[in-house]
């Protein structure tokens, strides 16, 4: 077989079969297949597509070029996915109420990169929290705590960190086959047996039409399912950011509020609708209706709450941070952005939210980039609330006196005030099965 | 500037300036733009295409990475170029004839690869002859004599080499704007005034069809005019071999008789049409009637024949092979195929004659192949001429008998008989200026 010959093959319109697949795959891994031939392959793929066969062929290989985790004698297990979006603080809420109605949780997070925030760099924002978890201690906390988030912690698809660093300089990150086999491989290796995909699309995402987040959310449930997982995916809105706090000690303080029930929003919804379709998907509830009955009684009862304690403390942080927020450390400057005439909020730029989150020192320019988590942003409005003179929309939490000055000019920009109450869009835009 | 930037531009249809395009060819030559980045902008250059003005700054950017000849002070000037096609020893009967009417030809030719047979390998067939010409000789020889057909005698174009040998493992060939680029950065850096341009169309040919061939010639003209050259391209067809003989020292053996009026078929308009382009385009002849006059002339009066003399004297060959063509060594086994019934030739596979000549030995699998310079194939008739029984349809020049067996067979293959004579396409499809 000929790499040049299966570029071709590709770039002419040509379907890969699974051998070659393998051949590229196993090739590209090993070093005998050299970058400049990938590349051109990668962009061949991006703009001729591969159909569902060849994209679950490629998944299948991506998910073998390393360890596969083995979660078959701990019980239910589930995991999620999102792909990417700004203040999205779900699995710190989700993973905590599912895992304390006894369905197991291991998920590989990882760290902010761009206006994008990262699981494992908000969880740092506790005092001594580590996402280090060894091997050992993973097994074990899964099975007695029912739940971990960690870095990763085996050579779980190295074929997709050599993929995604290529894909990053030579324009090939954009295309729904790419992107499906790089989260499902890694999906499919983390081993749990429910995988509940949260597809974002707006002006925040990758995906910036409802039809492109259609597609690449049927791509990744049809993948899922012919890898003999029970694949779920939801289509939610990401123009505006989720919830109201950007920023990694603002947003896990949210989430501990969200578990206390004293939150009610987007957020929360989110979660109930993720955690509903694991609940069905994996059998444990029959219809979404009583899944999430028994969800909304997790925070009711404390049992969220307390298994977010238990995680903490598990992987060596300070629980005592959910009963006194306080303790999560924030920047010294705040400066709240008011309302001086009755109005609507028009829009609410996520794009811009995330960037200057970023600016603020809340993320990451570059993946050696420190990132300050005391810093950010709370939106105390969404989109088509009524603001009355005085009211408070924002606070930005800033380091210094400049950067506070900064950031405040950045999140005034990204906030549209409006006379008329605008159309707001659908959160939850469809359920994919 | 951020290649991978310039990368997605091109990818999603922009259009690349002159800067930016200076930026990729620098980088790239100099090696801080990495092959890795550069296939997948040739991948992206293969969908999306480039306009005249991309085309004309890369091709400009590709000469300026290297040397430019400077031939201004040698009189009028003229460089011819061949798309590459089976039994094309154009040069060796046009240069003489136009070189003989006082225009200067110094053509930097190449050796056979695959299929295609290469002008220095032909050359190499003539007893002494040597295609390394020093820098001065060079010069000299062009002054003296009016012609030079040598291998490359400068640095020219280093970033051809380079991208050519990428294109080759990327599948990046066959993209019109990349092969004008390659061909008319390497004309533009040999320093002639006129160019003209053989575009073949065909079986045995990189164009298949007369509309690409057309829109390759259209592309290299204009290149060609907004770089001030006076440039003309003629669209040929490559579905037969040209002329009769396919193999090294058959084809010197051909182009002799050629010039010495004993043939009068395709590859003598060729050279015919070509040469009056040039007479016409460097200002010699008012019609291309009148260039066509003076051409014959240089056969009808030997001054044609006497200048390949010169020629192959002033480059250390022996020139009595042009009065004794045995001199040009055949290989040792020769067969006839002969027809054994009444009939019409239907068609000759110029891409399977030119693969029976390349595995008699003739050509080169590799680059580093050695080429065996007796053997060939000489198919005496062309397409719509009428056979009797036990006429000489091919002859096959073999170093060994098992190879002419082989040879035998493979030609016969190539040669389609027919009952009805056939329709024969037009030779000269098209001449654009």
């Amino acid at each position: 077989m000929l790499m040049s010959e299966l570029i071709i093959k590709k770039r002419d319109g040509g379907k890969l079969t699974a051998e070659e697949i393998k051949f590229i795959i196993e090739g590209y891994t090993n070093g005998s297949i050299p970058d400049y031939q990938m590349s051109a392959l990668l962009m061949a793929i991006f703009f001729r597509g591969m159909d569902s066969e060849e994209t679950l062929h490629l998944t299948m290989e991506m998910r073998d070029s390393g360890d596969v985790l083995d979660l078959s004698g701990v019980g239910i297990t589930a995991d999620k996915h999102s792909t990417g979006g700004v203040g999205d603080k779900t699995s710190l809420v989700l993973v905590p109420m599912v895992a304390s109605l006894g369905v197991k949780m291991a998920k590989m997070s990882g760290r902010g990169l761009g206006h994008t925030g990262g699981t494992l760099d908000k969880l740092e924002s506790i005092p001594g929290f580590s996402i280090d978890v060894p091997r050992e201690q993973f097994m074990r906390q899964l099975d007695e705590v029912g739940m971990v988030i960690a870095g990763q912690t085996a050579d779980l698809v190295p074929a997709d960190k050599k993929l995604y660093a290529l894909r990053d300089v030579t324009g090939t990150v954009n295309s729904i086959p790419l992107i499906v086999s790089s989260i499902m491989s890694k999906k499919l290796a983390a081993g749990a047996d429910t995988i509940v995909l949260d597809v974002k699309v707006g002006k925040g995402s990758f995906m910036k039409t409802d039809a492109d987040a259609h597609k690449l959310a049927s791509e990744m449930v049809a993948v899922g399912k012919l890898a003999g997982k029970n694949t779920v995916a939801v289509v939610t809105d990401m123009d505006q950011p989720l919830g109201n706090a950007v920023g990694n000690a603002l947003e896990v303080r949210e989430a501990i509020a969200t578990l206390k029930g004293e939150h009610s929003g987007d957020l929360l919804e989110l979660c109930l609708v993720l955690g509903s379709c694991i609940l069905t998907a994996s059998g444990l509830c029959d219809t979404m209706e009583q899944a999430r009955e028994k969800l909304l009684g997790t925070i009711a009862d404390g049992s969220a709450l307390k298994k977010l304690k238990e995680f903490i403390a598990a992987q060596g942080g300070n629980p005592a941070v959910v009963d006194n927020p306080e303790l999560l450390e924030l920047a010294p400057y705040d400066m709240n952005i008011t309302c001086d005439t009755p109005c609507y909020v028009g829009s609410i730029d996520a794009l811009g939210i995330g960037m200057a989150s970023l600016k603020l020192g809340g993320g990451r320019v570059t993946k050696e980039s420190e990132v300050d988590l005391g810093v950010g942003v709370v939106v105390h409005k969404k989109v088509g609330d009524r603001l009355e003179c005085g009211d408070r929309i924002a606070t930005v939490y800033a380091r210094t006196f400049e950067d506070m000055e900064l950031g405040t000019r950045l999140v005034d920009d990204c906030i549209e005030l409006v006379d008329e109450k605008p159309e707001v869009l659908l959160f939850i835009r469809e359920i994919v099965t």
